[in-house]
Order: structure tokens, then C-alpha cells, then sequence
């Protein structure tokens, strides 16, 4: 339970001052976003374009609650659409509903999601909406299926960690979800989700199996070896070749096994965050793995 | 793994000449099967009934390979059936579908079942499918779906220690299906269940809460105080009276507490098996809970 401890720390406002203002957490800030401009991110996925790897865009910020700030990311993310167009660059949207105000006004939250799934669509790409803490799993879930019908190439994040995960995907089995599941990044109580690793690693196996059977293209957003050979395997069973589904994994996490998956033939996508907000993004990273807090402690007291 | 370890040892062929032979078993099988014959189990029941608490009747039996073994059980079932007719004993059927072929001939198994589900429904009663070894699971959901839309009452045991589990209950949403949720006693792998009581425990609490919002009237098969306290509030929050949903236990096991439920309200019924084939039976008893083999262990070394 060292995460949820560490999620829970990060959350004091004093915690989160003392970090966002330290000058020594920017080595580690610089580690797992892309910078804090548009034109960073664009470099970072343009860098891994050049390696055969496909990007994720992620204007960092979530838990928006004013209609302004819902509108602004909404902007953002049409320049960001605009600027992918501009550049060429190989890359999708990742959006997080909270950012576009889905608990402040869920229709406004659809509406901005389809403009930019359109538009998204207009330049050759495609939206990917992020999952976030287990109370809006409900809307999330429910947004992706009022816009898939119009948007088929649509993803959704799906959180292996969480005890409903199997309901709502069978609830989708009848539009065959294009779904990038991930383990799940939240601090979340005992009674929603498996707090085991292993626990965790066993039911994102049995998810795998799910998404190869029943899903689309399914996206693999994992950096775990084993998980990553069952994916393969469950692909062989199914008879998906080696492109029909995707490996995705984090800005600075296990780079160079991004580039030799690439050139191993499979079709791998880097999730590259950028902007100002982000304090709970980099917490989170640093929770989920031993390996990411071990970087962050020895940047730390390395000066 | 102490249970899958026993379950394992139990399989040997000289450990079951070695305990089924034994007299000294005899108190151990006693104490959880009512009988040899099916007199023995409607005099178990009509007990029961005096307390206010329903029957489930099992004759014990599985793994019938042979279409004689098959047509046999059938058999012993219609007369049962007859029987609870004739004594006027409040009790369903429950029924094992590989002791009715189902790995062998699953049309005559379905054939066989629905004679069943007519039988009991023509004498007022119903039956209940069992559930088995998770090889079994896909076959044994697919013949309740069958039956289901002609037997409304049918009712059929789903196993919370199943991954599988929360993507079979969500298959059948559409029919809100009865369902007898129990925690599953048979040794399977890690890859098909959870392991850990504490995990299973929390996942049985997750299916509680599904059933209630989802399924009809559920039946609670569980000895464990937390979880039917659990199912309490679930039937509080979504409107159940004590009387819309069934907690159900095994003949021999907290016998006290199963009285005192019924005394205070809530719908009971007490699991009877009988018959000569106990021994895979007995062996899952032992394996699941410690105070039981520790009963086992004390009758074999008190003589």
C-alpha cells in the first residue's frame, strides 16, 4: 500500500507547494513530461516518430471546474489537432473528461469531445479519452458510447485494477471496444479495486484474454514484460498480426524496449504529456513504480 | 493454498480408498451429508422446515461419463422430485449438470434438465444448477440461458472466486438473472481465480452489491458474517425486504446461525446433500474451511 500512502501525502496542499516550487524536482519533472509549450511535445513525439514509434498527446490538467477552464483546454487541444496537421507528425489526442468539465457540465463535455474527435478526424487522427478515478468511470464509460457510433476509431482507457473493469467491458462486448487498458494509477479503497500487484498482474492477464476475443484492436498500455509476452501470445491464439494491436507505454519509462518492440515489427505508441499541471501526473508515476520514486529520491538528494 | 494442496491430495487414488473405506470418516461424513438414501435427506429438510428454513436437495454424484450414469441420476431426480411431492417438504432441486452428462451429451443434459425444471415446476418447486470446475462454466451458463426463458424460476450458482465471473453476470444482465452466489471450492489456477481469501472475500462483496442491482432475488450462499451483513445493506439500499433475496448455507455448517436467521426474518435454506458419492463433496468441505478440517482431524485421532 506504499502508493496509496504516496498518493495520499501528495495530495496536502504543503506537499504540493513544497514540490511544484522546488527547483530539484525539475530533473525529474523533465524525466516524465515533455516540456511545458505545445512545441515541446511536438518535438518529443517528432523524436520518437523518427524511432518508428507512434505518439499520444496529453495536455496535462484534470479536475477542471469552471466552465473557463473547460473551454480553455478545449482550445488547446484544437491548436494541438491543428499543429499535428501542420507538422505531420505521427500522433493521437489522449483527453481527460474532467479536464473538459465532465462533472461540471457532462452535455458541454460531450460536445467538446465531439469537436474534437471531428476534428481529430479531419486531419487523419484519432481521440483517445483517458480513464480517471473510479467515480467517473460511469460518465466516462458512458460519453465514450454516445460518440463511438460516430467515431469507430475512438479509444477508451480501461483500468485492469478496478473490480467493475470486467462489467463494463462485457457491457461493450456488443461494439467490440477499441479499449487501451492500463493497470490503474488512483488511489483507490480495497472494495473497488485489487491492491496486490500480483493480484493485479493476474486480472490484467485475464483482461488481455478479454480484449484479444472480444475487443478491437486492443491496445496494450503496459511496460511489464510478462504482461507484454501474454499479449503476444494472446494474439498469436487469436490470429492478430503483429500490427493489428498496439503496445503503448509512458514518456521516459523504458525507452530503449519502446524503440526495440518498434523495430521488432509491433506497433508501439509513446504517451507524451506536456504543460504546467503536472503535480498529480508525475505523483502518480512516481507511485506506481519503486524504480520512478527511487529516480525521483536520488534527484533529490543528489545535490 | 493449503485448500488446493488438500484438494490435490484428495485426488489420489489411494487417499480416497484410504478415507472412503475408513469408519472412522464416518462421524466427518455424518456430520455434512444427511444420508445415503433420499428418505435420509427429506427427514434432513422436514427438520429444517420446522426451524422455518427451506431446503436445497443434492444428491451428490458428478463427472458422469457414461450415458447409463446419466439416465440414472435423472432418474433418482424425478423420484426425488416425486417425493417432495408426496411428503409436501419445502425444498428446490439442485442439480449437477456433468452428473446429468453434460461433458458427455450436452443435448440429452439439456433434455434431462428441462424434464427436471418441468417436474419440479408442475409439483411447485424449482430447480437450482450447480456450478463446477471452471471448464465446465461456459457450458453450464449457456444450458441456464436455455432453460431460462421457460423456467423464469430457474436459478443458477455462479462462483465469486472466478475471474471470469463479473463477464458472465454481465452477459446475462439483459434476463436479471436468480443467481446463488457462492465463494467456489474447487482447486483452480491462479489464472481462473483468486487465491487469497481476503481478495475473495472483497470480490464476493463487489458481486453482492451486482446481484442486487442487477440480478432477482439473489440467494447469498456464504457462511461468513461480514458478507451477509453486507448483503443486508445492499438489500436496504436498493429496496429489497428481508424476504426478496435468500441466504443459503450447507447442512451441517453454523446450523445456529441459520435458525436465528430465520427467526429473525430473512429468507433461509439449508443445502442437503445425500447419496454414497460424498467423497469429492466432503473433500471441497474440508479444504474450505479450517474449522471443518479441524473437525475432520480431531474425529479421526479421538478413536
Amino acid at each position: 500500500m506504499a502508493n496509496r500512502a504516496l498518493l495520499w501525502v501528495a495530495e496536502k496542499p504543503r506537499v504540493q507547494q513544497l514540490i511544484s516550487e522546488g527547483k530539484l524536482t525539475q530533473p525529474v519533472v523533465k524525466r516524465f513530461v515533455a516540456g511545458d509549450v505545445l512545441e515541446d511535445a511536438i518535438e518529443a513525439i517528432r523524436e520518437r516518430n523518427a524511432s518508428g514509434i507512434g505518439g499520444i498527446l496529453d495536455l496535462l490538467g484534470e479536475g477542471v471546474t469552471d466552465p473557463e477552464g473547460a473551454q480553455s483546454a478545449a482550445d488547446d487541444y484544437l491548436a494541438a489537432i491543428k499543429r499535428i496537421e501542420e507538422t505531420g507528425v505521427d500522433t493521437t489526442v489522449s483527453i481527460k473528461l474532467t479536464q473538459l468539465g465532465l462533472t461540471l457540465d457532462k452535455g458541454a463535455c460531450i460536445d467538446y469531445s465531439r469537436r474534437l474527435a471531428a476534428e481529430a478526424q479531419a486531419v487523419g487522427t484519432t481521440v483517445e479519452i483517458d480513464m480517471e478515478q473510479s467515480d467517473f468511470v460511469t460518465d466516462t464509460v458512458s460519453v465514450y458510447r454516445v460518440l463511438q457510433p460516430d467515431f469507430p476509431e475512438l479509444r477508451l482507457a480501461i483500468q485492469a485494477y478496478l473490480r467493475r473493469t470486467p462489467v463494463d467491458l462485457q457491457g461493450m462486448a456488443d461494439i467490440k471496444p477499441r479499449i487501451r487498458l492500463v493497470k490503474g494509477a488512483y488511489a483507490e479503497p480495497e472494495g473497488a479495486a485489487f491492491q496486490e500487484r500480483s493480484e493485479i498482474d493476474a486480472q490484467y492477464a485475464f483482461l488481455i484474454d478479454w480484449l484479444f476475443e472480444n475487443g478491437t484492436a486492443p491496445a496494450i498500455a503496459s511496460h511489464d514484460g510478462s504482461l507484454l509476452e501474454h499479449a503476444k501470445r494472446a494474439a498469436a491464439r487469436t490470429g492478430l498480426a503483429d500490427h493489428d494491436f498496439e503496445i503503448q507505454m509512458l514518456y521516459g519509462i523504458r525507452s530503449g524496449l519502446q524503440e526495440q518492440l518498434a523495430r521488432d515489427g509491433y506497433r508501439v505508441k509513446t504517451y507524451v504529456p506536456y504543460g504546467s499541471a503536472w503535480y498529480p501526473y508525475l505523483m502518480r508515476r512516481l507511485a506506481e513504480r519503486p524504480a520512478n520514486l527511487r529516480f525521483f529520491l536520488r534527484a533529490l538528494t543528489s545535490r
